[in-house]
């Protein structure tokens, strides 16, 4: 364990006295919008689960995924929210039994491969790591810690992710929006906005998503779209355009309407590419699978509802999905239970 | 004039004698793939131009588009080959009569001023600056030298501008790849690459676009693809992608025949907003008009020619379309010639 890498970090170890001396486990969830980070206390595997889950600390941070802010930034997002969370529940590193992160953008076992070299430098010998796509977590967070089925996240980035009761695992998309994730938050508002720049320039419709997106980011002009899109690659900013592109299509807007239900088309895509590559469905295509739905362009709170009509476009061909939102409200806590969950698995 | 800014950048001006105190000119075109700047002496105007044309040096450098790869490498690069540009003729700054940028991202008035601003910070305050957009060089190129008329650039972006005879101008696309420049050297690559990953999915047909990708890139699996596509975000890394999708086409490839198709309909798209909101092919529809054709993507040295599907497809709605392609063959001297003819416009 290198004490001193990135020596701001982790001086609280030095300032701060520890509270007690209890073995915990860190767990961490990182997004393309958001990371989180909890610490809790190693606890006997219990089913069901404790209610509440017996959390420690909280930590929360930014874009942890590595294709979308870079390797640096991404590696420094993680190590701090995982110092803050220690930090907050009086805890050190020394007292830490596992880590586990879930985080997004991590497709090959490459990416796994290096984020667990880093994570050895960090932790002491004895500390169990685990590396893993964060939708992997999102499907334990819906079935209650079982990796089966298939987990749809749609939030800045988009991925489906399945497994079956035998352990075979497939996924689709999640390539990020350069290799056509056009169904997440981020193809959405990107979509939106090149709706505006073609209805300017005369080789589009016109469509209200101009007055409303110029009206959001506060430009006077389309041509300013240029300048404000290319001033922060950051995916999560131009996914915060999404309720905007609801919001025109609820009012009736064709272009902003268009782009939504083309959203609905590859979300279910994706699914079903999974369904179809594990068999999911069964012999007769009729047995039925948990369809853990998780992120926020899937939430249920607008009359245009994406995550309903995504059901209803994989029940045509797939009956048997069972569609499961985790009951948790707010997508800024949802990865922290889906962690947990996720860490419980691990030490069942 | 800041003589010290960017210290080894200028530093040669105080290393090598001047050869002569010849007043020149800076004439540079800057684009996505690579910038070229020549150094000339002050003209005086004639018609035809003196063929050759009177260089005295010229310096190449890479990509200058400030929303490709930032602000402050797009200007180090540019401040860099106007330097080696002047050093190679045995010049220096005091020499300098005028500078003429044409870069391509020179989107909105605040990107022309932003140049302009560090531009006075580099010469002497009696050099007189020009800021335009690459597409206006490039169209000045092909009509020797009259504004009027249309220019279609596909390289690693694309942009469509033209101007009428009494000075009006319109442009479309030129919007960068997350704005839907769909057209361009990128959004050909980028739709190939996500042609793969969705075939390796489940979520497309199957395409020779999988081996000959992987095997131009020294990939063994399609998984590696996002590694590698966000390792460096590049536009023109990913462009360069484009004769691998033609061969792709040539060998009978739906998916790349698919792509390449949509993308010269894009690319007449541009052209006929153009066209359209100028009036440029008068009341009859009939009239005649320069249409420029620049740029990698829309070179014909292919079987599947780009360039004239391009051409048949405007020539539809606008029989009057007269195609130039400038008589320069080597792409990587084209730009030089075109800003060299523009500067000689202003300078008449």
């Amino acid at each position: 364990m290198k004490r001193y890498r990135n020596g701001e970090i982790w001086d609280f170890e030095h300032e701060t006295p520890v509270s007690e001396d209890r073995p915990v486990i860190l767990g961490l969830d990182g997004g393309t919008t958001s990371t989180v980070c909890i610490c809790m206390p190693v606890l006997p595997f219990s089913n069901p689960l404790p209610d509440p889950l017996p959390v420690l600390a909280r930590a929360v941070a930014g874009c942890s995924n590595h294709n979308s802010v870079g390797e640096t930034a991404a590696r420094e997002t993680l190590e701090q929210v995982m110092a803050d969370a220690l930090s907050k529940s009086g805890s050190n590193r020394s007292a830490v039994q596992a880590v586990c992160l879930a985080v997004s953008g991590v497709n090959h076992p490459t990416d796994e491969q290096r984020i667990l070299n880093w994570l050895r430098d960090i932790f002491p010998i004895h500390v169990k790591l685990y590396v893993q796509n964060d939708a992997v977590a999102a499907l334990a967070s819906g079935t209650m810690g079982k990796l089966h089925g298939c987990v749809l996240i749609a939030g800045t980035g988009t991925i489906a992710y399945g497994f079956t009761e035998d352990g075979r695992e497939a996924r689709a998309a999640g390539a990020g929006p350069i290799l056509g994730d056009w169904g997440s938050g981020y193809g959405i508002a990107a979509q939106a906005l090149t709706a505006v720049v073609r209805a300017h320039d005369g080789r589009g419709p016109e469509t209200i998503l101009t007055n409303s997106i110029l009206q959001e980011l506060d430009l006077c002009s389309p041509d300013e779209l240029i300048g404000w899109t290319y001033a922060d690659p950051s995916w999560a900013r131009i996914a915060a355009l999404v309720p905007v592109v609801v919001s025109c299509a609820e009012a009736g807007d064709e272009v902003a309407n268009k782009i939504l239900q083309d959203s609905v088309e590859e979300l279910a895509l994706s699914v079903k590419a999974v369904v179809q590559k594990l068999d999911l469905c069964g012999e007769d295509g009729n047995a039925s699978f948990p369809l853990v739905m998780v992120g926020g362009v899937l939430e249920a709170n607008k009359r245009w509802d994406i995550g309903k009509e995504v059901v209803n476009c994989i029940s045509e061909d797939y009956p048997g999905a069972l569609p499961i939102r985790p009951k948790v409200t707010t997508i800024q806590f949802l990865p922290t239970i889906s962690f947990l969950i996720f860490i419980f698995l691990f030490f069942e």
